[in-house]
This record gives structure tokens, C-alpha cells and sequence, in this order.
């Protein structure tokens, strides 16, 4: 028999107490002692736990927390659940009936024209833009609005590509504007409203996102989780319909033949620029309607940047604490050299390809087209092979390696791998169909069978980057404890007594004072991979965005599956597979810091 | 200062060592004595994350027992995260490779037949059931394999449910087995292979989930994660290929109009029986095509239910222990009458209506038609207006009521809850599609002023149904202590010590001895409340689940969102939507046991 209960400190700074479902919770010094704030939580776990089974069973590490403390003294667990449910059903509904007129409007463009969706859209986005100009008094009023912030929610890389697809957007209601002025005189007035409204949403939601991204709100919660479930919602339509417009505005206009695209589809096409008989009022239309076309993808990008923070904000409401302590590391190249040059070859060679295949594929020779795709697809072919390679060997290291498993549940970590996940399913939806399309038809000519297999190894390559990084972000990092604290240091002769006592390893024994020696080989070797990986993704990530589109360009996809299928498929597809790719560049980042 | 830590007994009943990430677990007598297991637990959890803060912090409920307690004693967190992953990845990759093999199917039947399809889904199946056979061998050799059965997973409804649409699924492999002998001498093999496998197929499952669906599994977790994804995956395909059957043969033979039917929709419906040349050696093979169509919806239900069946299973993986005691309640119908009473006049009216309706709509008379889709709308209208009425009325009498909300993470309800919302979005979708539609068209005609008017109705009661059925279900139940343990008794004293001495009210506190006392009027309502909604939700159950289709039957839906579109989604939402009902009856039956 042998039991023991370890540190439970500072019970005298709590004042809980437990009996039924109240609990009080006076002064805790969350903000002013960050070192400690970590274990007088995981004691008031232990606290509320022990307490718990006097009625109240198995509340959930996070939950727990949130029951316990909140700022206004007692609360129940009532209007959680309720908020909960409500902004769900909020959620639900408005998805559901958007999803609804926007199919109506591709189906139907008679009766529901572009007019009433973009009503609709209007009708949500002032909403939610009241509500965040709501949410910032509430929250700039009271002292206590905002007890805790959540370091892992809105990195930078979210928040910068926030802010750079914003900005494209805006140019596009620009446009939009500048076209539907010059219509003004025979098209509906929600035609200039629309980009108005628009561009107002856009500037409002990022400059809310930029600061808000990382708040755990602690009032108001039943009004703000509505509230991000409204913006989440409509950042969800923004999307649809963007995607909508773009897949329609390539089954009309497609660069090559127009055969597939039906009746119904055409008569949309026309009535988004009103009647037929009306004319721009100006010479200059024309460049605008070709350039805003151009910036659809940046604001579908937007969209769902957009929507991953306000779910992620959602997710964060009344969350107080969080017992994970962000690690400081420091970024340096000093140890690794082969991954990063690679990367960089990798990218510059991928920067000449893309420059190549865009002036070429742009030709009307059929031979100079396929050229490029060859060039196009051998290019990443190769690249995607290395990748793979590299991924591979990267796992098999840390199969070796005995580096601890960060335990405890982190809500923003798996979060944030549940993101990477679901943004790779665009990428695997592409390839899968890609592959099924080549092998019906028939792998004849070169071209095709590099499609095949690059599709194929593209496959293969986001398993196993998903798990390389998804195994990173789990593993203890190595501390470089040059900040090492008293307290930290306190912790770690007891982790080492504690060691001593019993024979086995605790995860603090690993804080160790390794200042300039150089790193093991199992370590270098990890962070040759990420850096590699890395440059990598940048290139993967940039030919898409800027424009490469060989599903397009290679008539197979639109040959297969009749034409609007495929569009659908490669228009929600390719935005979620750019998004993944800066998801990986950053999560990379993070295993290159933590390896 | 106020602190207490209530009720931590029988420490040295349990050997943990809180010692970094190994947790070591002797004896703990969950099966033998039920009652004091609760408690047991509970201070598991206490002990749990009071040593969590040596370096494993915020650990959830669930998982902190579940890597605490093991049956082989060390257990790695590694494994459990790796094969979480790897089972998400194969689910993954399955369901998109069939999406496109499907839609290529869909859209080019020439290159992709029914076959390919085919023969993807027995590649799923037989591995399926190898495993499952795996698992029976696994589980029966070894001791320790199932330590704890989830009491609440595999409720009775969803295995009767699941051996009904299981014997109707069997039918109909019967069925096409008979039909494409008849074919054998002209057609491809596979088609009589599939639905034999189809058939091994469902007879295996529905006897593993039937004896296997409340397991908590602890050996072989890889394997069986893997396994079960597997499994979830082939119903998943199973249910896509039927639905696109389903749909493509209502888009070829429609009822009304052929109007919409596309070219390849129409070519791949004759490869589907073969050659058009191919024709059948005897002369019974059109009443076996017409009867296997007409239980296709059966099939579709089936693989929903083993859908579900099988993700709680794999949800319950390695879940050694649950602290929700189930509750014993006895059912009968002593205090209530009216409820009851007005729902079987709903119930019996509604069978009336059903009858009426399925007749006169087979008429060919326009008029005929139109009135039975009148008098099926007044109906359901009537039904519907009355179920949100008085479910609002509960809505109202939960506000009143001042019970306990049942503190505490209990993840079978989570996943409960989350089913029931996630199903009723097919109802929602299908409701919300048509108020478009007929707003779009205009309301002219009474029937289409019926047909908007049921499905506002039918969103606001599903919208105050869900919330009446999930706030009953997170209530703190009644207890009526008359099989009241010496161990429950001893509880329940402490907690009225404890309120005694503190003056707040314990939940425990509300077990009484009230056997033959009459109830208090706000549990009479909810009695009566939730008797009328089962009720009523069988009758909206029934009408469906026997083939009424007034989605078909009145041609707006077709007229406006192309037939295609249509048919998709109906016969996605509409399964779906049965499957809720039958949800919401097991739900409200458990409502009813608790008010």
C-alpha cells in the first residue's frame, strides 16, 4: 500500500468552499506571479476535486477551473451550459438557412438572386460588427473583464495573415465599389451597399481579432458566446458565397472549352451584373470587374482565418486559467546548417518553377501548356519526395529518442492540432480525387502520370508530416533554463528528490543548465528536418496562393467530373490546403524551437 | 477562511504512485460493489490531481483516470495518443478516397461503375469483419480485456433499432442476391458478391454491436481504435453509396416529371443493371428490383445506427472507469393521465392521417393528391403547433424549478447530446430548404402556405424540443430511495450534517424516503409534458420511417433547387431526421423517468 498526496501548498491562499455548487474565490494572483500561478491551480484541482465527490462528480480539468473561479463570486453552472446551447443553435441556424438561399441562388437564379444573399449577408455582418463595438466597451469598462490571456490563441502567423488578407479584401470592396457605382444607374442599390458593409466588417473584425484574439472573456458570457458564434457564422457565409461566386464566375468564364456550364448557371452570371441591357457608366468597368476576380481567393482566405479565431476566442469564453506555462526559447541557427540550406535551394528553386509555369501555362500553345505542367509537376514532385523522406526519417527519430510526452491536457494545443488536421483534409480531398480521376481515365502520356504521381506522394507526405508535427508539439521541450527562477529551481531539487526516493523519471528532471555545449545528434538532426520542412511548406504554400492552379490548367479534373463538380471540389479544397500550409510552417516553427 | 475537503475515504483501498508519468493500479472492486465505486472513484480523481502539480497538470476527468488506471499497470500516454492518430488518419483517408470514388461514380459512370464501387466496399467489409471476429477471440480469451461496461452506451433503442434495420437490410441483400442471379450469365460477379458480403457484412455487426456495443476496451487499443474506425468508415460508404443509389434511381424514375434527369445520371442507371442488351433469365426479376428500392431507407438507417454505435465504442477505448452512477427508476404511470392520453390521440389521429394520405397520394388525380398532401400537412401542423406549445410550457417549468443541474463531466451524455443536436440537422436542413423555396416561389395556393408553415412550426420545435430534452437530461434526478443502501443512507446523513453546519443545500440533500406521496405539481407537468412528446414523436417517427415523402409528393422542393439537388437533400436530411426521433423518444423517455 502505498499512497501519498504531493505538494498541496497554499491552501490558506484559497478561500473555497464546497459545499453544494457555490464557490467563492477571492484575490488569486494570476497576473502578478506567473511562476507560481501554475501550481496554486493544479491545487485548487486537487481542491475541487476532493471536494467534488461530495455530489458533484468528474468535472473535467478546464471545466473545473471554470466552475471554481469566477470573478464575480458565485456563479452557476446553469447559464454556461445554456450559453453553450445557444450560440450552437445561433450557429446551426444561420448556417443552415445560409446554406439554404446560397443553393437556392446557384440553382434558382431567377427567384433568389444575388441580391438577396448579399441582404442576407448584410443583415449578419452589422450585427456582429454592433456586437464587437459592443464587446469592446464591456471589455474596456470593467477591470475584470479579462482576467486571463490565452498566449497560445492568436499566434502571430494567424493574426499577419489576418491582417494581409484583410487588406486585399479591402482593395476588393474597392473595386467592387468602383464597378457597381458606374452600374448604379440600372442595378439594385445592395449592389453598392454590399462591398460598403463589407469593407467595414473587414476593418472592424481585424482590428477585434488583432487585439481580442487571445482574451478569456469573464462577462457577458451568454452575449459574447452568441456573439463569436454570429461572427464565426458569418465569417462561414463570407465564405460560401466567395466560393460560390468564384466557382460560378470559372464555370462560365473557364479558360478553355464552355460546354458543361448549364442554363441556369449562365442566367446568374448575368443577373450578378444586373440586366443584360445595363451598361457601366464608365470605360474603365471592365478592369475592375477582371481585377476583383482576381482577389476572391485572399478574401476566402480571410474567411476562414477569421473563423479559426473566433472559434478559437469561442472555445476560450470564461476560461480562467491555464496550467500550461509558455516555455521561452530562443531562436538561433548556430547548430543546424544542411536543413535550412536545403529549404532555401528547395525555395528558390520552387520561386524560378512558378515564375516559369505562370508565363508559360499562359500560352495558347498546347505544347508550351504541357511543358509547363511537366516542369510544374516534376518540380513538386521532387520537392514533395524529399519532404517525405526527410518527415520519415524525422519520426523514426523520435521512435528513438526517450524525450517525455508533454501530459496534461492542453485545450489550445489539441485545438490547435484538431485545426492542422481539419485543414489537411482539403489537400487530401484534391489529391484523392485527383488520383481517382487519373486511374478511371487511364494513366496515358506523361503529363498524366505525373499528376498521379505527385498526388500520390502528396498523400503520403501529409500523413506523415501530420503526425512529425503533431508528435513534436507533444513532446516536453528541452529546457535551455537560462531564466531559471527560484522557484523553478525549487521544483526541480524536488523532482530530483522525488527521483531519488522512487526510481523513476520525473518530467522536471529534465531542466538541466546546457548553455553553449553543442546539441546531441537525435537533436540537431530534429531541427535539420524542421527547418527543412519549413522552407518547404513556404514554397508549398506560396505557389497556390499567388496563383498556380494545375487542376485548371490540366483538363483531367474538369474532363472527369463534370465541370462545376470539380470546381467545387478544387475551390474548397485549395483555400483550406493554403491554410494548412501556413498552419504547418508556424507548427514547425514551434518543433524547431522545441526539439 | 474557509476550507474543507470533504469525504475522502479508503485511500488505502487504492496503490498509486504519483511518481511522474507511471501510475500503478492493484484491485479496485468497480463490478462488485457498484455503490461505493462512485466514491471510490471520485477520490481517485482528488488524489489524481493533487499529485498532478508534480509536473502533469490540468488533466481532464476522463483522461486522468484513464491514464491513471490501467489493467496491465504501467501504461504509456504514447500509444494512446498514437493510435488515436492513426485511427483518425485511416477514417480519414477511407472517407474521402470513397467520396471521390462515389462522385466519380456520380458523374462519370462510363469510366467508374457500379463495380468499382462495389468492389471498394467489400475491400472494407471483409477486413471489418476479420477484425470483428478478432476482437470476440481477443476479448473471450483474455480476462481482463473488458473491465467496465458503459451503462449508458448501446441504449436498447439504438440496438433494437439496429436489429430491426438489420433484418430489413438482410431482406434486401436476399433480394438483390435473387435479382442478379437472374442477370449472372451477362453481368459482372461482383454484383452478386456484393450483397452477399453485404449481408455476412451485417449479420456479423449486428451481433458484435449487439453483445460489444458498451464495452470499454483495454487490450489491443491500437488494434481495436484502428478497428473500429475501420468499421465506422465501411458504414460511413455504406450509407453514401445507398444514399446516391437511393437518389439516382428516384432522379431516373421520378414520380412526377423527367424533365431534370442529366444524361449520365441516365446512363449510369442502365449500367447498373448491366447492358442494356443484358436481360433477365426469369420472369420474377422486376418485383425483386422494385422491392430491394423500396428498403433501401431501411439500409440507410441501419448504417447510421451502427455509424453511432461504432464512434461510441471508440470513444469508450481504454475507459477504465465512470463516475456517474446510474440511477435505478422505476417506470409507471401513476400520476399522470392527460399527457398520455392527448399524445395517443396524436399518435392514433396521426395513423389515421398517415393511412389517408399514403392512399390518396398514389392517385393520379391532381386533386386528390393535393388534398392528401393538405390534410397530411393540417396534421402534422396541428401535432407540431401542440408540441411546441407545451414543450415551451417545460421549458418554463425547468426555469421555476429550483433542482440541481447534475454537476460533473459525464462524457456518455456529451456524446448523447452531441448525437441528438447533430441529427436534428437534418431535419433543420430539410425545413429550412423549403421555407426558402416557397418564399422564393411565392405563396400562392393554400398547400404551399401549409408546407411553410409546418416547417417554421417544425424549426421552432425542434429548436425548443432540443432544449427541453437536454436541460432534463442534465438535471440532478428525483431519487425515490426505496432500494436506499446503508451506504446511500450514510450519504445522505453526512449531507445534511454538512448543510446542518454550512446552511447551504447539498444536492444529496434531496434524497428522501418518498414512496406513495403524490407528486409536487411542477414534476406532475414534466411527467405529462414529456408522455405527450414521446408520443407525439413516435407519430413523426412512423410517417417517415413508412414511406411518406411529401418532399416528392408536392413539387415545389424539385421545381426549385433542380431535381438533383433536391433529391440529395432529402435523402440525406431525412434519415437523419428519423434517426433524431427515434433519439428524442429513448430521450424523453429518460426524461420522463427522471422528473
Amino acid at each position: 500500500m502505498d499512497f501519498r498526496v504531493l505538494h498541496i501548498h497554499d491552501f490558506n491562499e484559497l478561500n473555497l468552499s464546497f459545499n453544494g455548487l457555490f464557490f467563492q474565490h477571492s484575490k488569486m494572483s494570476v497576473k502578478d506571479d506567473p511562476e507560481s500561478a501554475g501550481v496554486q491551480i493544479s491545487t485548487v484541482h486537487a481542491g475541487v476535486h476532493a471536494g467534488a465527490h461530495a455530489g458533484l462528480h468528474g468535472l473535467t480539468g478546464q471545466r473545473s477551473a471554470s466552475i471554481a473561479l469566477s470573478s464575480g463570486g458565485v456563479w452557476q453552472d446553469k447559464s454556461s451550459s445554456w450559453s453553450w446551447m445557444l450560440s450552437g443553435f445561433l450557429l446551426m441556424n444561420v448556417v443552415i438557412l445560409g446554406c439554404a438561399l446560397v443553393s437556392g441562388s446557384v440553382f434558382n437564379a431567377l427567384q433568389v438572386t444575388s441580391d438577396h444573399v448579399q441582404f442576407f449577408l448584410i443583415a449578419l455582418m452589422i450585427p456582429t460588427v454592433v456586437w464587437m463595438i459592443f464587446y469592446k466597451v464591456c471589455t474596456f469598462r470593467e477591470d475584470e473583464a479579462v482576467l486571463y490571456k490565452d498566449v497560445h490563441a492568436g499566434p502571430v502567423w494567424l493574426r499577419g495573415g489576418l491582417v494581409l488578407f484583410g487588406v486585399c479584401s479591402l482593395i476588393m470592396d474597392v473595386f467592387k465599389i468602383a464597378l457597381y457605382v458606374g452600374y448604379a444607374h440600372c442595378d439594385s442599390p445592395v449592389k453598392i451597399a454590399f462591398p460598403v458593409v463589407q469593407a467595414i466588417f473587414t476593418l472592424v473584425q481585424t482590428y477585434f481579432l488583432w487585439l481580442h484574439a487571445r482574451d478569456c472573456v469573464q462577462v457577458q458570457r451568454i452575449i459574447t458566446r452568441c456573439g463569436l458564434m454570429l461572427s464565426l457564422a458569418t465569417n462561414l457565409m463570407v465564405w460560401m458565397t466567395a466560393v460560390t461566386d468564384e466557382s460560378l464566375h470559372q464555370t462560365v468564364y473557364p479558360s478553355g472549352n464552355v460546354s458543361h456550364s448549364s442554363h441556369s448557371l449562365t442566367v446568374r452570371a448575368s443577373a450578378s451584373n444586373g440586366d443584360n441591357n445595363c451598361e457601366c457608366s464608365y470605360p474603365a468597368c471592365s478592369i475592375f470587374e477582371d481585377a476583383y476576380y482576381y482577389l476572391y481567393p485572399f478574401n476566402i482566405e480571410y474567411s476562414l482565418f477569421a473563423s479559426a479565431m473566433a472559434y478559437v476566442m469561442w472555445k476560450n469564453v470564461g476560461r480562467v486559467v491555464d496550467d500550461h506555462q509558455p516555455h521561452e526559447h530562443r531562436f538561433h541557427l548556430r547548430d543546424v546548417l544542411v536543413g535550412p540550406v536545403g529549404g532555401l535551394v528547395v525555395l528558390v528553386a520552387g520561386l524560378a518553377t512558378f515564375v516559369v509555369y505562370e508565363v508559360d501555362v499562359a500560352s495558347d500553345e498546347q505544347q508550351k501548356k504541357e511543358a509547363a505542367l511537366t516542369i510544374y509537376y516534376i518540380a513538386n514532385m521532387v520537392t514533395v519526395a524529399l519532404m517525405t523522406g526527410v518527415t520519415v526519417a524525422g519520426c523514426v527519430i523520435y521512435r528513438l529518442e526517450r524525450r517525455e510526452h508533454a501530459l496534461g491536457k492542453n485545450p489550445t494545443r489539441s485545438l490547435d492540432v484538431g485545426l492542422l488536421m481539419g485543414a489537411s483534409m482539403g489537400q487530401f480531398t484534391v489529391s484523392y480525387f485527383t488520383i481517382v480521376a487519373v486511374l478511371a481515365l487511364g494513366v496515358d502520356g506523361t503529363v498524366n502520370a505525373l499528376n498521379l504521381a505527385l498526388s500520390v506522394l502528396t498523400v503520403a507526405e501529409l500523413l506523415v508530416q501530420n503526425v512529425f508535427i503533431i508528435e513534436g508539439l507533444r513532446r516536453e521541450p528541452h529546457h535551455e533554463s537560462r531564466r531559471a527562477s527560484v522557484f523553478s529551481n525549487l521544483l526541480a531539487l524536488q523532482a530530483q528528490e522525488d527521483r531519488r526516493s522512487s526510481g523513476v523519471l520525473t518530467p522536471r528532471g529534465s531542466i538541466t543548465v546546457t548553455a553553449h555545449k553543442p546539441l546531441p545528434w537525435k537533436r540537431k538532426l530534429l531541427k535539420e528536418i524542421s527547418a527543412f520542412l519549413l522552407l518547404s511548406n513556404i514554397i508549398l504554400w506560396i505557389m497556390p496562393a499567388f496563383g498556380a492552379r494545375p487542376q485548371f490548367d490540366n483538363p483531367i479534373g474538369t474532363d472527369f467530373y463534370q465541370f462545376n463538380m470539380w470546381v467545387a471540389v478544387v475551390n474548397v479544397g485549395l483555400p483550406f490546403g493554403i491554410f494548412y500550409r501556413m498552419h504547418s510552417v508556424a507548427s514547425l516553427f514551434e518543433v524547431y524551437l522545441k526539439s
